[in-house]
Order: C-alpha cells, then sequence, then structure tokens
C-alpha cells in the first residue's frame, strides 16, 4: 500500500526533517524564496545522479511570477539553502538571473544532456565554479 | 517477471530519466526487487544532506512480504542501482539482512542522528566500507 498523495502530507512531515537530512516528500512542494524574502514558488521535484546518488538540480515552478506559469526552471542544488525559520529554500540568484534561465514546459521531456550543459553553462556564466 | 501496478503511472514518467539523471518522482513508489529478481516492494521516499546535497538512505516499503507491511526500512542508498530493464532498483542485499534491518513506522519520527547511525552501523557489519 502507498501513501498516495502530497495533500495533506506536508504539514504531517515537520518530523521528516532531522539534523542535516531530509525527506526528498518534503523537498516536493516546499516554498522557494528569493534574496528578497519574497516567495518566487515551490520545488517541483528535484534530479538525481544514479551512480552518485548526488542531488544535481532542483526543479523550480514559479506560479505565474514572470508570466510564464506552467514552466519548469532547473536550479543547480548549491544555489538553494534551507531556512528553518522560513519552512522553505532560499535561492541566492539575482531575479533578473532566473529570469533569462533555462526551463522547460510540460511538452517538453525534462533534462537530457545537452540541456543539462546548457544549465550548467548558464548559471556558471554568472556564478562561476570556484 | 512480476507485473507491478506502479507501471501505469510511471510510465508517464519514462522521460524523466535521462542520461545519469533521475527525477525525484520518478524514484518515489518505483519498485524494488531483490538479488533473485523478485519484486519486495517499492521506494517510498529518499533522504536528502541538505548540505552536500548527497541522497543518504532510500526508504524501502515492502508490501507485507515479512508480515509487516507498513513499516520504512532506510537502506543506505549504494545498495541500490536502477535496472532500465526492469524499470526499477535493485537491492544488492541478502533478504537475511533485510528481514532484520532497522526500520520505523508510522507513529514514529523517522530518521534521527541516533538512529542514523544505528543504520550506518548495521550496514557496516555485513557490507564494511572499503
Amino acid at each position: 500500500m502507498v501513501k498516495s498523495e502530497y495533500s495533506d502530507t506536508h504539514d504531517g512531515l515537520e518530523t521528516r526533517e532531522t539534523g542535516d537530512m531530509i525527506s526528498s516528500r518534503k523537498v516536493e512542494g516546499t516554498a522557494v524564496y528569493g534574496r528578497d524574502e519574497e516567495r518566487l514558488g515551490t520545488i517541483e521535484s528535484f534530479m538525481v545522479n544514479k551512480l552518485s546518488g548526488q542531488v544535481e538540480y532542483a526543479v523550480l515552478q514559479f506560479g505565474g511570477l514572470f508570466g510564464i506559469g506552467s514552466d519548469y526552471y532547473p536550479v543547480p542544488w548549491n544555489h538553494l539553502h534551507y531556512s528553518a525559520d522560513r519552512g522553505g529554500f532560499i535561492v541566492d540568484l539575482d531575479r533578473s538571473v532566473l529570469e533569462q534561465a533555462p526551463r522547460y514546459n510540460e511538452a517538453e521531456s525534462g533534462i537530457d544532456p545537452t540541456f543539462g550543459r546548457q544549465i550548467d553553462d548558464y548559471y556558471g556564466m554568472y556564478y562561476p565554479p570556484i
């Protein structure tokens, strides 16, 4: 028997966050805030490297903020920081960077290797790897 | 071949798996098979290290196989391997190890640091880190 939906779950999942770890079910649907603490949207899902188990991208969904409500924005995980105070993630990117960021919509197939490089190139341009 | 009741749900998400990456939403609910290819259950969720973004544990749910249908078994991620052929994960642990493994139920609070050490000690006993 699989617990079916997320609807009533997120309040009850506070206990799923302990110490340094967080449940996948708590990440999904969790609010994302900008640097100015404005609520931008939510994390729809995230992409995991199957071999290493490393989370590579959080897929952000903005509630029509930029007039493109149903698009998905994959953002490198290291630009997101969980805030227990806010009960959500803070994204440390300028809004202008997000507005121009690579995205896909429901009709598209998600993140293929070419798109993965495009994402890495885009964010690397603004925030080069150290 | 065991027919998975999740196959319908997950067919639509095939596009979420590309190259080395897999969507969090595809991992959840996906079938888990034993070494003998018997279907054991599903991945209910997984635990991510908030700082590093590393997936530490997959939380397995067994469909009453061991007579304990509603318990959750956190298993270190590196014991799971995705099989595109099976459309699910293979867990490379003996059934006897899983039967005795650390678990929690819905009334409990998930994985606190003490329980995390218990999990690591248990699997480390059978499969010491290299």
